[in-house]
């Protein structure tokens, strides 16, 4: 459903990987001010070498870009550049440009096709992937989207080079996800190439990528509307996350960052109902402290509050009525599944109790 | 695709319509400052007896209400009221209301069910089917927008007895295009009973709503996508009427009397080109008068501006360097197409001309 190309240098291909895919060559092209920076000129200049007609945007690099406002400017510019329905959109950049991109194609015009060029590491394997598209409102994240499955996602590992370490990191905790959530053996593949992937080395980085470009791909094929609850299992350690994200008023810590110790979390509460037996908890834990614990400030927020008041920020966008959390738990190490029953909320604060204890016995070896 | 109820009074049946129709009996009821005056107690006490839980919402009535501003302080009503995605959205009113509550539920939370029911003739008819919903950019109408299909279109002719006759009239002008673009018997038999439709009795009126109901409806579900140019030929007399709106700014003039003019012109044309023989014009153009042409400032717009002019304002929208106008011509009364070639301005200009003849004489009658 998604056409998914991993290649280097991608954008030498452009002309025929769009003409193949019955694509204009009559291009918006989407950046952020990092990303225009850094890759603007030499794409621009491969864009007319092979004959397309483009558009450059750029938006401020930072979350607030996906915004009602920003959008606005946007559809302005292209409607006075008389941008129409045989144009297409091409995002270049991190979630926060494809999320806009894609929300942007989805309602211009009743729609265009969007193109994902990402060069985030979370961009690569995650948000780039699945056609959820979306912008934020003041009361919520995420709140205003739709469903706009891109023809095509271009991914180039060379993109990473530029990419500040703690963004790699804060990318690599999705990545070791889609090993705990569907396949063993590339979990243990990250594991033992653990240096060379975090060092950006070939041929161990590309297989990464791809390998979780591919999970979630068919992942989202299989339940692209979030009926069966197999697309819910890519929220593996995410209701965690979510609470510590609004714990820090999403500030001080990335969305991997908040991901890694949510998943800690579901390793504890996996084996705390019974799911996981003990061994695959520590070996869980291993490797996830092997990619690097978040530390500082969003260790000590995690580490320094109560449970109960994690459970509470948890709870908090639920409504009064209908506290139930839904969880995400491993059988075992590759085979994640969504645990249709309620977990009572006891168990949840013993498995934060726990995460804290395996968080800071592994800091200590 | 869309399916239609036709009956008086629809709002008893709502609950079963629901559940029959899997929606939930959780709703958002959005309505205009009008229709929740008219109609807005009477049946959010029949929700409420019905066992709904609802969130009425309000809109000034005017076509500026179709915005992101507007869409924004809906949503943040929405997320404060606990609006998530197991609630629907039930749009009272015109085409305006309709175009808003659509674009809303198409984009809260990734998409929730929408539900019309439609009020003004023209909603009833047009706007309320076919899955286009859409807001106006500052820079242009309806350019921001989706494909958002209904779950449910219910129609109560009823609802018209407080509608302004100038908006029945409006509203007739998309009528009688069904009869011209697809359905010849339908043509003749509101002919035949223009004086019965116009004053709302039945079964005229409700014949005329469910066919001109059912012809758009099939129409887009043959062409969803406006790929084949079938859904196009729903634009009969558009080019021309695009032109006059523009001319008149929009204001003064009612879309329909604006289509009204414009097929006028479209038959005109389809005579000077050949495809449409003298006979079915003169039938044509007097059945258009019949159900009214357009009289004050409307007329003199149109019989005051030049033919070049018009064509200017027809031309306006599109590209400099493709200043390509398509045209929807009828083979006889009842038989549609769009035109692949294009038409040389100078056929334009004398279809213009001549349509204003044809007017002008109808009106001498
Ligand atoms: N749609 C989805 O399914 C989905 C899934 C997960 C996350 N998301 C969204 O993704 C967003 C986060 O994405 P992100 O982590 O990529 O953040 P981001 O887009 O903000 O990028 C992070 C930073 O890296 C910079 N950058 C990008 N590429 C670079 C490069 N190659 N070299 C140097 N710097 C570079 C950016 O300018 C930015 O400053 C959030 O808004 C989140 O809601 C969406
Ligand atoms: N989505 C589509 O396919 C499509 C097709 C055609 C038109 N449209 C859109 O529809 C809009 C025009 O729709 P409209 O003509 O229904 O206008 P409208 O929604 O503005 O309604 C016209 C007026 O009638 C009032 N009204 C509505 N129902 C009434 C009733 N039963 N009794 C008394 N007053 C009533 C309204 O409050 C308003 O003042 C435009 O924005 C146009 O772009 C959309
Ligand atoms: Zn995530
Ligand atoms: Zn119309």
């Amino acid at each position: 459903m998604n056409t998914i190309i991993v290649k280097t240098p991608v954008t030498r291909h452009l002309g025929e990987l769009f003409s193949k895919n019955g694509l204009s060559k009559k291009t918006v092209v989407l950046f952020d001010e990092n990303t225009r920076n850094l890759f603007g000129s030499e794409l621009l200049d491969l864009l007319t070498e092979q004959g397309f007609q483009w558009l450059d945007l750029v938006v401020p690099a930072k979350e607030t870009s996906k915004s009602f406002n920003t959008a606005n400017k946007l559809y302005g510019k292209m409607i006075l550049a008389d941008v129409d329905r045989s144009w297409n959109l091409l995002a270049v950049g991190g979630g926060v440009v494809g999320d806009l991109g894609g929300f942007i194609a989805a309602s211009y015009y009743r729609g265009i096709p969007i193109i994902q060029l990402p060069t985030t590491l979370l961009a690569m394997t995650d948000s780039s992937i699945g056609g959820k598209v979306a912008i934020n409102h003041p009361l919520g994240k995420n709140l205003i989207g739709f469903f706009h499955l891109p023809r095509l996602v271009l991914i180039d590992p060379a993109y990473l080079k530029t990419l500040p370490m703690r963004e790699i990191h804060a990318g690599m905790a999705e990545v070791v996800k889609y090993g705990f959530i569907a396949d063993r053996d590339f979990l243990f593949r990250l594991d033992r190439h653990f240096s060379e992937i975090i060092a950006l080395e070939e041929p161990f980085v590309t297989d990464a990528i791809r390998r979780s470009a591919e999970i979630k791909s068919d992942v989202v094929e299989k339940d692209f509307r979030e009926e069966s609850g197999l697309r819910a299992t890519l929220n593996f350690g995410h209701t965690f996350a979510h609470g510590l994200e609004k714990l820090a008023d999403y500030r001080y810590l990335r969305h991997g960052e908040a991901v890694t110790i949510g998943m800690v979390c579901a390793l504890s509460l996996s084996h705390g109902l019974g799911y996981l037996n003990r061994e695959e908890l520590d070996q869980g834990v291993r490797i996830l402290r092997k990619f690097r614990f978040p530390h500082g400030l969003v260790q000590r927020r995690f580490l320094g509050e109560s449970s109960e008041s994690l459970l509470e920020y948890m709870l908090s966008d639920k409504k009064k009525l209908d506290r139930k959390l839904r969880f995400v738990l491993l059988k075992s190490l590759g085979s994640a599944f969504l645990l249709e029953e309620t977990v009572e909320d006891h168990h949840v604060l013993k498995a934060i109790t726990e995460a804290k204890e395996l968080f800071k016995k592994a800091l200590a070896c």
